[in-house]
């Protein structure tokens, strides 16, 4: 049984730092791929065999510490009402949300019932997991549901989100208070069905500048760690990750998680000082190192364990895992961490 | 004649902060759109009767105190064979460029032969605005120019652009050599043909961390600005300008440069302290702000000018105006500035 990763969370000394990659059951390996041509994403998603199958495949095959659910940020906003389909080459659609009135087609689903596909999805997990490696859930924080929303899928300016928290912020407010409650409701039912600990994936938070990022982004991210943090399983450890976030440091110092999860841009060294000690540093090799060779993984991989060794730290990249890498070169990074004597 | 713009970049003192947008001469005008409707945009780069039209538009409609060419970044990437097509909802479209061997399709073009439409489009301008006020060029860095040819256009990851970066390290410094050799040839051309002032975009620049930015994106940046300083027009002010760059303030503040423009992430007094008293500093209203009422854009736009109260300051967007924003709250924008008692 490996529990380095809960380890770690919890502040316990460990032999080796844990590793695991964001995006892990992906793209990159064949016997992903393998499933992914017979059945659409939704479909994996929706399926707990299939779901369970994938999860997998990276802790047998790759050899990570941690397995993470199959899933897609977007489900709970599908269970809301919005709609969701995925399109070859443009990524994901929904209907959009851009004003007060539009609020009224969102609905606050039970979860229970409209994303029980999820926590059965889980319960097999943990059963077929059977304690080799800890279970993460996870969600995205409201601010990032929202900029899907509002766009109706993905975007290169937000110029929608962006326009409607400028033009009418009560109606922005509403929103993302409403997806704070739908993703407290839906996180609890992971953590209750089986997820060790939650990770929430602010994708988008790093668009704004630190003082809107306080006034719109964080709110609903401290009323969903509030949420957890009093329910039956509140010491469940709670990962935050920021893409582009080197300019909100000083407000992501003041969350209430146990680990703050960084893109690349920043070496570890000065996310923490910049941080201070009370957090676990998860991240953060450039994903695009593993496009290199094996040499320059294990250089680099090197580099960035030296660069977290002021603390606690889960070693990860930075991103997720691009699907051009090699398994092989995925397993360099992975055999790169576990050799390394601490 | 207004040449606030350049008193500002030679440290003269000024009445007032003079003001223009990055992507002024767009979309966001019906008289732009009007030209546009009848021609493509390639059209319009290369024909200098309509750059000069549009570029003129917001100095003459919107009350800009600088004019910028209007053009495209890739144009010099067409000059040397990359071939340069624009596809509606898709952006450009180049012939990749991925390894050494690809390299031999490129070359160092005759810029007064292939880009004569530029510089013509230049003397015209200048003519056209007689003194107005003054008018910039620019470019893309290197290293943005390699990410579009790269990749053959825009990306999500930039994974073929990083792949080569760390696979073959050599043949990546020797495409961005030629980059910056073929982008000095094109903008001392633009200098000669009446440029009064040169800005850089480094669109992509920070997709790196502070040590790749360095070694990859930093040396043909700096072998431009040589180039340029050693050129019979030595003093014309240089701007450059970077997005997404809060981790690289440390490496922005060696470059020798008068003004940095930087995006709307991190306030102009953070910038200053991190980059130092020598640079003018350009920016950086959030470009959303103007998809709000004109109480909040002169709210935000008067915060904007005392958090660059520190030291010289030349107002601007943090990066292009939105197609979607309309001329009328653009021109609040302006007109905050104007207003606005030093």
């Amino acid at each position: 049984m490996n529990d380095l990763f809960l380890k770690v969370c919890r502040g316990e000394s460990v032999e080796r730092l844990p590793v695991w990659m964001m995006r892990q059951a992906g793209r990159y390996m064949p016997e992903y791929r393998a499933i992914r041509e017979k059945s659409d994403f939704l479909t994996m998603c929706k399926t707990p065999e299939l779901a369970c199958e994938v999860t997998l495949q990276p802790v047998e095959l790759i050899g990570v510490d941690a397995a993470i659910l199959f899933a897609d940020i977007l489900l709970p906003l599908e269970a809301m009402g919005s709609g969701l389909a995925f399109v070859k080459g443009d990524g994901p659609q929904l209907e959009p949300i851009r004003n007060r009135q539009d609020l009224d087609r969102l609905r606050r689903p039970d979860v229970d019932k409209e994303l029980g596909y999820v926590y059965e999805a889980l319960r097999l997990i943990r059963r077929e997991l059977n304690g080799r490696v800890p279970l993460l859930g996870f969600g995205g924080t409201p601010w990032t549901l929202a900029a899907y929303l509002v766009e109706g899928g993905t975007s290169k300016s937000f110029g929608h989100l962006l326009g409607w928290s400028w033009r009418e912020p009560e109606g922005m407010a509403e929103l993302l208070d409403l997806l704070a409650d739908v993703s407290a409701d839906y996180l609890e039912g992971q953590i209750a069905a089986g997820a060790q600990a939650i990770q929430l994936f602010d994708t988008w938070g790093g668009l704004l500048d630190a003082q809107r990022w306080r006034e719109l982004a964080l709110p609903p991210v401290l009323k969903i760690i509030e949420r957890l943090r009093l329910s039956p399983h509140g010491d469940v450890p709670l990962i935050f990750y920021i893409r582009g976030g080197a300019h909100l440091l000083p407000e992501l110092a003041k969350l209430p998680v146990d680990v703050l999860s960084v893109d690349w841009r920043m070496p570890l060294d000065e996310v923490r000082a910049a941080v201070g000690e009370r957090f676990v540093l998860q991240g953060n090799l450039d994903p695009t190192v593993l496009l290199s060779s094996p040499e320059v993984i294990v250089e680099r991989t090197h580099e960035m364990i030296h660069q977290g060794s002021g603390g606690r730290h889960i070693a990860n990249l930075g991103h997720g895992i691009l699907p051009q890498v090699s398994p092989e070169n995925a397993r360099v990074f992975i055999g790169a961490v576990k050799a390394f004597k601490l």
